[in-house]
């Protein structure tokens, strides 16, 4: 098997809930850098028998096994004692410990409690880990383990910004060497907006890719992530390339793995020497929201109108009184004079409109709760969409204000409005 | 032993980084309220070795096991055949199950792949648990478990949002029942704005409250909560007085621990019959995106101009020229016009205007990034408010829009301004 690396992370915090363990996904994200995905990650509280249990079990299935947390000063700091059971070792004092406490405490002015004096005390035979961000200091042990191989045990400070650094500073370099014949893995990353998973998942089936490329989705509302994998060796770009063709249309927003649709929409509007300004009614701002960030949004954004009120879309946005009886503020129509009138009175290059039923009131049987009409008006052409997204109040804002950015970038991309536009749980609303 | 609940969640993006596990928090502070606390909670990867090993060693110390993912309709998802194999029986497809999915589907006018019907295929012997906001129902077992005692597993779906409704719905009520002989905790909440953590812990510490009754402090930023408990039979309406008189001069926002900032503002301009506008920069839309979260907003909220680009502050909030160029967009003076026009613009009873450097960039030596003002215009008075935070863009943003809110709260309820608004971690920026 490849190296397996474990958390233990103990704590009566982490099991009422006053904390979340965010430890454990540092670790696990860092892992992931190296093509390494670790085994277990166990929480238990501050009590020998449920420690030792802990530490057999997780040190049974892995070489590595992190411990985080219990070196404070108190009483129910027990991972000290916990690592000295576990490989039948004594304890004794580590004099750079003792030093690095002294240091400490004297370079904040502040004296040494008698009682910080236990963090000095480590198993025998352990290698001391520096803590340069608090007092406790870590420390390093290898023993046999709970199954037939040596284990390994690295101690380390369950405050995060000690963890994080101590891991970094002393556990990674050790992983990364003791992994040495652990496989690079490539990676491809496809971030898609417009589809349903269950389509993105079904196109790229059909491209029957190599057994050798794992595939990965991950749901992030509204959006689907898509992740190919494959061992250095194995061709990646031609697997890529399919999946590229096969999620066409531009469902794919961004390629590399954290970019966000705003980036995208950023850098597509700088590229256009274009600027944006948008008419909300009821993402109440929301685009306009996401819209500023990132730094220097205002070079291509100048503002909004939230025209929540159809007394401000007739007063201030000029919604004429005709579309509003006629067609109602949920309507091509009245999303069409949105989106010019905002372009007008802030003097953009594009102007981008959306009114819809956000719920949990207000639908009808032609216009249901989670119908959204988005409207664009730019200089070589205007057009509206219509679609209804069946959801909650803040997943329909959250998905018409994704779904507007979403048609700007299409548009400034010069990529396909597909007139059945397939939103991800979205059916197309009527026209007008 | 109390009754006592471990977690087993399961998915290999848990484990390679890609998702913070948020669902074992949740259910841990939901306990926490009931006076439980989680026994264990290990997250293993979507194999079926590990997942029986990791069920096993659970149910050993648990009377509950909760289990999160592996509902979904691909190949990865194993827990109804984990939980099958664990209590040794088959797997059936139960007919309300498949009626779920398949109204499901049609309320979204999708239709229903079979591969999704494999999700309606549970074991046998289990109780149904429904999901109204996704296509996986979860399901309850029970029988011998690892150790000489009956287990429960609950299997629940891992996607958050309908982990913790299934959880709150047909979980808790389950744990409530069974742990009845439990300790009963009165407990008094109070959700504050506006004093740091460390004077609300300092404040309260002054109280020298009795010590039997427990306070725990929550930092939910930009709000700080504190919770008092005390079991039955000891008094706690003494001491919340006493908490009440310590964090005087409206810092208490709420006292319903659920209730947000913005119901209590909603709750205030109903009681006045009051409207509110909103114009913003360097907020973006965030304050008329938050007034707009609940249902029936556009009772008190007409819309918001957010006037990102100074274009748009002078050409559409017409704030003059001189105050610009004397004072600067981040001024009392700007946001005070800012606040009067989109009042008149808007007709509303209040105006509340936010102008401030988010940050990275922009900031001066006279007016640092996180300077940020805030201005009120109203039927009685108007006023402005300046005050610097430090800190990144996102949180200037969000704190800025909280200050706004929370300043309108105070007007509407008749509460003082101070002259140094206490704003945690805030310092107050010059007038003019």
């Amino acid at each position: 098997m490849s190296f397996s690396v474990s958390i233990l992370a103990t704590g009566s915090e982490l099991l009422d809930g006053r904390v979340l363990d965010t430890n454990s996904n540092f670790v696990a994200k860092e892992l992931a850098q190296l093509g390494l995905k670790l085994k277990r990650i166990l929480v238990v509280d501050d009590d020998m028998p449920e420690l030792l249990d802990g530490l057999r079990s997780l040190s049974a299935v892995s070489e590595l096994v992190i411990t985080s947390g219990g070196l404070g000063p108190t009483s129910d700091d027990l991972t000290r004692d916990l690592i000295a059971r576990f490989f039948k070792v004594g304890l004794t004092e580590f004099p750079e410990a003792r030093s690095h406490l002294e240091n400490f405490y004297r370079a904040r002015g502040r004296a040494l409690d008698p009682s910080n004096l236990k963090q000095a005390i480590l198993p025998v035979g352990s290698t001391m880990i520096h803590n340069e961000r608090g007092t406790a200091p870590g420390f390093l042990m290898t023993g046999p383990g709970g199954g037939t191989h040596q284990v390994t045990t690295c101690s380390l400070s369950g405050v995060p910004r000690e963890f994080t650094n101590m891991f970094i500073q002393s556990v990674l370099p050790l992983i990364k060497s003791r992994a040495g014949a652990t496989t690079v893995i490539k990676r491809s990353s496809f971030r898609t907006f417009g589809l349903p998973e269950s389509i993105v998942g079904r196109r790229i089936e059909e491209c029957a890719l190599p057994s050798t490329i794992s595939v990965s989705y991950r749901a992030a509302f509204p959006e689907v992530h898509v992740v190919l994998k494959a061992p250095e060796g194995i061709d990646l770009e031609g697997p890529s390339q399919q999946v590229r063709a096969a999620l066409n249309r531009g469902a794919i927003y961004a390629e590399r793995p954290d970019q966000t649709l705003i980036e995208t929409v950023h850098t597509a509007l700088r590229a256009s020497s274009a600027t944006v300004a948008t008419a909300e009614s009821c993402t109440g701002g929301l685009m306009a929201y996401q819209l500023t960030e990132l730094p220097g949004s205002s070079d291509v954004f100048m503002g909004s109108v939230v025209a929540y009120d159809n007394r401000i879309k007739h007063g201030v946005l000029h919604v004429s009184q005709d579309t509003l009886s006629q067609h109602g503020a949920v309507s091509a129509a009245a999303v069409r004079e949105m989106a010019q009138s905002v372009r007008s009175l802030m003097g953009t290059t594009y102007g981008v409109a959306i009114s819809g039923i956000a719920g949990p009131g207000g639908g009808s049987t032609e216009k249901p709760v989670g119908t959204v009409y988005v409207g664009l008006s730019g200089p070589k052409r205007s057009f509206e969409v219509g679609f209804t997204f069946v959801s909650d109040r803040k997943m329909v804002r959250t998905y018409a204000a994704h779904a507007a950015l979403d048609l700007l970038r299409r548009e400034l991309n010069g990529l396909e409005i597909p007139d059945t536009y397939p939103l991800s749980g979205g059916t197309l609303a009527p026209k007008a």
